[in-house]
């Protein structure tokens, strides 16, 4: 069957950008968040209205709220059933068969995207685009499995069959060691002085970025998966003790490096939400109020469309770098203009 | 004095990094480099020919080749001085004092750049743009530090003093230390199921960037500084520990994720110096020309100083959510400026 009407529970970072992508392949979405003020601006975003009962209901709650989640729906005015997006499914299968709802209503899911920003206002409808979505789909009720593939085909994503514990086992590694890392490293930073600190690079920031995730979700995440975690927390932890004992010993060193060169190329690369081709043309402009809008004001003139941008500031220096993302030709004609008007324009790249 | 013939001895990615700017600015450059291959690219790319002796010579070799690059120079034929480019200042001039150069014509210098790939092919002229450059003047010569200071003027640098033990606590932990820890964390990988490295995201391509660098440049870098690395490393282990010993406790795991978030937030972000603290305006928009143009006009009006901001739009959405940075009382006056005039704005946060 066709889905006309999915009901997304959560108005997070996921259950918003599936609803953004249903709502643009024509599917009406309602949303429903606890948080009166998320589901307002959720419900504004997507701009649908569905009536009725839903086809589907996609639970997109933290891992602890899902079966109360399900709990608040009258599950026989839902069509087909229920399914998750939860990052550990283990622990959500047995709560949910715990909590009355037929195992064969429940399709657990979990699609391998996502940002360190969370919440509907870092939703994007291709977040999903080429990324794999794992699918536990052991006695679930074959429409209600047809009904899971179809969201995850809508929304351009890979469907990967797999049961939970081997999936509980691969996030510990590629997902949960990584968060627990990165946030350990970062909070190695946290008393250091800030001239130190004013050091940092992209490598440093890059290897951090991940710690800016949300304390209140992976918290439930880690301990609802701590089982896979352990044996490679362990691991690690011997291999820096190991490292720690020979640390001025070159070979040693080298054969460390070398080893996460080797285990950084087996990660298989860009198949991540779709690559999008811009032209970048950057924009020397002095960091006062006024020249954003006047230089927006020269894209609307030359009739150019910003696709993205980025601002960038030196320490202590009071002009700014603004990174516009444009077409091709919106980068040609708008350089052209700009360099007319006097402003700093540099090379597109 | 102006430098008009500077000598880079090594055509890796600093020294040709350096080169291609230094030619860019005017300055005429020479580069040996033991490898004739890489020697013969870093010219092709230069395309500069200088006749005669050198003002400067500045060593961009690896850590344990730097007092032989000096002893290739005829140290009387350079006018002014040599100044490095190595990672660990304190090993560096404790081997250049015993070669023989006297202390006066060596500069120690730190450009805080560079990428995980290297060589010449890779170099960049904008490397060093608005990037920290330490510089370690004690018991330098006037004319040959300012000979550096020029250079690091040239290159777009950001000229900090510090003494060579500072210097190698402090990138010991913005540098040394995320480099050990994501080679380890890559290490990890080898002999993972590629099926399960195929679930891996974007989070965990970040976080191992860095362990892409050179095993033979690393040891020598890790090696020289070990003693700084030391403690720093311990201090990661004893974290480690603990948070394995808590793997099933929700308020400790969130205690390790928030002191993560906390230790990121220090990291001087595009702004330098220091974090400011914003509040985000979030404001849903029609995708279209002349939408940002309008809203930085309503700004302009409101009177209100953007100081960043965030575009998210999915490609063939009609719609897109700009979060604006402002100070807390711009976004409350932008808010109701906005509201008055029909924008679709959302509760500031």
């Amino acid at each position: 069957m066709a889905l006309s009407h999915v009901r997304i529970l959560g108005s997070g970072l996921i259950g918003s950008s599936i609803g953004l992508a249903l709502v643009q392949k024509g599917v009406a979405v309602s949303v429903v968040d606890p948080d009166p003020r998320a589901q307002a601006l959720a419900v504004d975003l997507l701009n649908s209205a569905p009536v009725g009962d839903p086809d589907l209901v996609i639970v997109a709650s933290p891992i602890s709220a899902v079966t109360q989640a399900i709990s608040s729906q009258n599950n026989a005015s839902v069509k087909l059933g229920f399914m998750d997006i939860s990052s550990v499914k283990t622990k959500v299968k047995v709560d949910v068969a715990k909590s009355g709802l037929s195992p064969d209503r429940f399709l657990p899911t979990h699609p391998m995207a996502g940002r360190e920003v969370g919440g509907a206002q870092s939703a994007r409808a291709d977040l999903f685009q080429s990324r794999p979505w794992i699918v536990d789909s052991e006695g679930v009720k074959p429409d209600l499995l047809a009904a899971g593939f179809e969201v995850i085909e809508l929304l351009g994503g890979i469907p990967i069959e797999m049961d939970s514990p081997s999936h509980d086992r691969a996030v510990a590694l590629v997902s949960h060691l990584p968060q627990l890392i990165a946030s350990l490293l970062a909070g190695q930073l946290e008393g250091a002085a800030q001239s130190d600190l004013e050091l940092a690079g992209s490598g440093l920031r890059d290897t951090v970025r991940i710690a800016g995730s949300n304390p209140s979700l992976w918290k439930e995440i880690i301990a609802a998966n701590s089982g896979a975690i352990t044996p490679l927390l362990q691991a690690f932890i011997e291999g820096a003790q190991e490292l720690l004992r020979n640390l001025e010993d070159e070979d040693f060193i080298a054969k460390v490096i070398a080893s996460g060169q080797r285990g950084r190329n087996l990660i298989p690369g860009k198949h991540g939400g779709q690559q999008r081709s811009y032209t970048y043309l950057p924009i020397v402009i002095e960091d006062k109020p006024g020249q954003l809008a006047a230089l927006f004001d020269e894209c609307a003139a030359a009739q150019v469309n910003v696709e993205d941008l980025t601002i960038e500031h030196s320490p202590g220096q009071f002009t700014g770098l603004i990174t516009l993302a444009l077409s091709e030709d919106g980068a040609k004609s708008l350089a052209a203009h700009l360099q007319e008007k006097g402003w700093s324009v540099h090379q597109p790249r």
